[in-house]
C-alpha cells in the first residue's frame, strides 16, 4: 500500500518524538512492502514564528493532499499566559479540526498491566478497563457564536441534526465493531442541545438492534468512570464534556504518555498523542515517543492493516515489559533510556 | 439563638434522613439553649403529586420568610425516562435555586479517614485532601436562552460581571478563612465566557494579596483532582463546569453519603446533601442519614455556632469510628443499623 502522510511535529517534544514513529513506520514499510511517503509541515507555536499563523494555508493544503496526518502536540508557554490573544497555538489547534473536518475524535482508553500501579485509582477497580471514548470536535461551545465585552459575555452550545446523526453514527458502528454497549454522554435534564442529541440517538437504536443503548448524565458519567470502569464500552458526547470526560478518563490509565487517538471526518483522518506538547522537556531527549508510536498504529488499522498495527503495539508492549522504558515510567534501578533509544528499540523490533 | 429553618424533605429518602437532622438538631437546641422552629414544605415529585408544581408559590414563600432551608434531595424514577418532559423534580430544583437567589454551592471535600479504603483512589493519593468547591448556580447554560426544535438547538452560556464578580468574592473570602490558595477553573483557551471570568478574577486579584490566585483549564483540573487532590484548597468555577467537578470530587472521597452542602446567595441559604433521594432505598431504612446531619452542622456553622457544629461533626465521626454506621458503609461483620439507628445514637450522642 502506498500512503502519503502528512506529517506535522508542531511544538515542544513533538519533534522529538515524531522521528520515531517516523523511523518505526519506515521498519514496518521495508518489512511489509508497503511504500510510506511523508510531507511535513509546521503548526502551532513553530508556525506562528515562522509566518504568524498557528495552522497556515500550506500545512492546511499537505493536509488534504495526504492520506493521513500524523500530528505531534502543539502549545508553548510563551502563549499561556494570555489565552484571550487572538494567535495562539491552540487556535491553530481549532482551525484543523475545523477545516480538516475532523468531528470525531476516537480515544481508546486502555490500561496496561505493567503501568497500572502508576494508576490512582485502585488496581482493583482500574484492571480490565477498555473503552472507547468518541468526542464531538467540530460543533457545541467551541465554535457557537461568542460574545464579549468588559460586563457580558457568552459562548453558544449549538448542534444540528447532521453533526449529530454523524457522529452518533461512528459510535453505534464503533460499538458494533466493539462489545456492542454504547453510552450517550449528557445533560439532557438541563440542556435543550442535549435533549436533541438524545432524541436524535432515540431514533437511530432501532437500526442497531445488536447495540445495547444507555444513557447517563455527564455528571453521573464523571463519577462513574471512576467508581466503575469497567462498565463501559463506547461513550459519545458533544465537545466540551468530551474535552473534560476525555482528560479524566485518560488520567485514570496511569499512562497518559502511552495513549493515541485518532480524529475522522470529512477528509483526511488525523492521529495524535493524547498528551501535549510539554515544552519543559524540549530538546532533552526524555519524552516518551509510545503515544506518538500507537498513533502511528492508529493509522495503519485505520487503513486496514492490522497485522502492522499488531506488530507495532506487541513492540511497544514488548519494550514496556523489558523496561526499555523513559524516565517518567521506568522502574526503580532500570535503566536509563531517552526519547530516542525507546525508539529506536522498538524499531528494531519491529524490524527483526 | 432562635432560628426559623424551613424543612424540605422532598423525595425518596428524603422523608427518611430529615427527621434524624431534625432530632440532632432539637438535641443541640436543648443543650445549647436554643430554639429552632420548623418549617415544613413540599418539593419536588411528592409536590407535583400534590398540586403539579415541584417548587410551589407556598414552599417559596416558607423558604423567603425563613432564616434557613434544609433540603433533603428531590428525584423520581417516574420522570427519569423522559428528561424532556416540562414539569419534573429537576425543574423544581433549579426553580429553587434561581428564585432564593442561591448562586454560590459550596462543596466541602472532605474524607474521613476511616472510609478512605472506600476512595476509587489509592490511599496515598485521597488521604489528607481537604478542599472547597465552589460552583456557581443561577447562572451560564443552566438559565441562558435555549432554543429546540427537530433539526437544531442550543443553549447559551451567558455570564454578566456581578454574577462573576459576586461568586469570586465568595471563593476569594473562603479562601482567606482557608489556606489562602484559590484556583480559578475555566476554559478561556476556547469559551468567550471564560474569558470574562479569568479577566474579572485578575482584576479582583490584588484585593487579596494573602490569597495565592492559580488559574487551571477545567479539563486539566478534571484530572489534578485525580491525581494530586491535595494541591487545591478552593476551586471556583462556573455552573457547568462546577456541576461535573463537583460530582467527580466527591466520587473521590468514598463517601458520597456522608458529604454535605451550603448553598448561600441574595436570600435564605440552603443546605442540602450532595447525594440524591436514591429512591431505590426508599422507606427501607437504608439511608445514611449523615450527610443530611452535616448539612445541618453547616447550616449552624453558618450562622456562627461553632461549638455546636463541632459537637454534630464529633458525633458523627464517633459513629463512624465504633460502627454505628448504615449497611453501604458497614465493616464485615459489623451490626446492622438503619437510618433511624444511626440517626438516634448521633442524637444520644449530642444530647448526652
Ligand atoms: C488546547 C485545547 C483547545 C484543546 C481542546 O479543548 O479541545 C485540548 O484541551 C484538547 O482536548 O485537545
Ligand atoms: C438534577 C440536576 C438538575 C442538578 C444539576 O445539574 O445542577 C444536579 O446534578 C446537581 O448537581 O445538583
Amino acid at each position: 500500500m502506498k500512503l502519503n502522510i502528512a506529517v506535522l511535529p508542531g511544538d515542544g517534544i513533538g519533534p522529538e518524538i515524531m522521528p520515531q514513529a517516523i523511523h518505526v513506520l519506515d521498519a514496518i514499510a521495508k518489512k511489509f512492502g508497503h511504500e510510506f511517503v511523508y510531507h511535513e509541515a509546521i503548526c502551532g507555536a513553530h508556525a506562528i514564528d515562522v509566518c504568524g499563523d498557528p495552522f497556515p494555508d500550506d500545512t492546511f493544503k499537505t493536509c488534504m493532499d495526504a492520506d493521513a496526518v500524523l500530528f505531534a502536540a502543539v502549545g508553548d508557554p510563551r502563549f499561556d499566559n494570555d489565552p484571550t490573544l487572538k494567535v495562539r497555538p491552540e487556535t491553530g489547534l481549532l482551525a484543523m479540526r475545523k477545516k480538516l473536518g475532523l468531528f470525531a475524535n476516537v480515544r481508546p482508553v486502555a490500561t496496561f498491566d505493567c503501568l497500572l500501579h502508576m494508576s490512582p485509582l485502585k488496581e482493583s477497580i482500574i484492571k480490565g478497563a477498555d473503552f472507547m471514548v468518541i468526542r464531538e470536535l467540530t460543533g457545541g461551545m467551541y465554535f457557537g457564536e461568542k460574545y464579549q465585552d468588559n460586563d457580558r459575555a457568552y459562548d453558544t452550545d449549538v448542534y444540528s441534526r447532521p453533526e449529530i446523526e454523524r457522529i452518533l453514527k461512528v459510535a453505534f458502528e464503533t460499538a458494533q465493531r466493539r462489545n456492542h454497549h454504547l453510552t450517550v454522554v449528557d445533560k439532557a435534564n438541563v440542556l435543550a442541545s442535549s435533549r436533541l442529541w438524545r432524541q436524535i440517538a432515540k431514533e437511530m437504536e432501532p437500526q442497531y438492534p445488536d447495540v445495547q443503548t444507555d444513557y447517563m448524565f455527564i455528571d453521573n458519567c464523571s463519577m462513574r468512570v471512576l467508581t466503575d470502569p469497567r462498565f463501559f464500552d463506547v461513550i459519545v458526547t458533544e465537545n466540551t464534556f468530551g474535552d473534560i470526560l476525555t482528560d479524566e478518563t485518560s488520567a485514570i490509565t496511569g499512562s497518559m504518555g502511552l495513549q493515541p487517538s485518532a480524529s475522522l471526518g470529512d477528509h483526511t483522518p488525523l492521529f495524535e498523542p493524547v498528551h501535549g506538547s510539554w515544552p519543559q522537556a524540549a530538546g532533552k531527549n526524555l519524552a516518551n515517543p509510545l503515544a506518538q508510536i500507537l498513533s502511528a498504529a492508529m493509522m495503519l488499522e485505520h487503513f486496514g492493516l492490522k497485522a502492522e498495527g499488531a506488530l507495532i503495539r506487541e513492540a511497544c508492549n514488548e519494550s514496556l515489559l523489558q523496561n526499555i522504558r523513559t524516565p517518567e515510567i521506568q522502574v526503580e534501578g532500570g535503566n536509563h533510556y531517552g526519547t530516542t533509544e525507546v525508539g529506536q528499540w522498538i524499531t528494531n523490533y519491529v524490524a527483526s
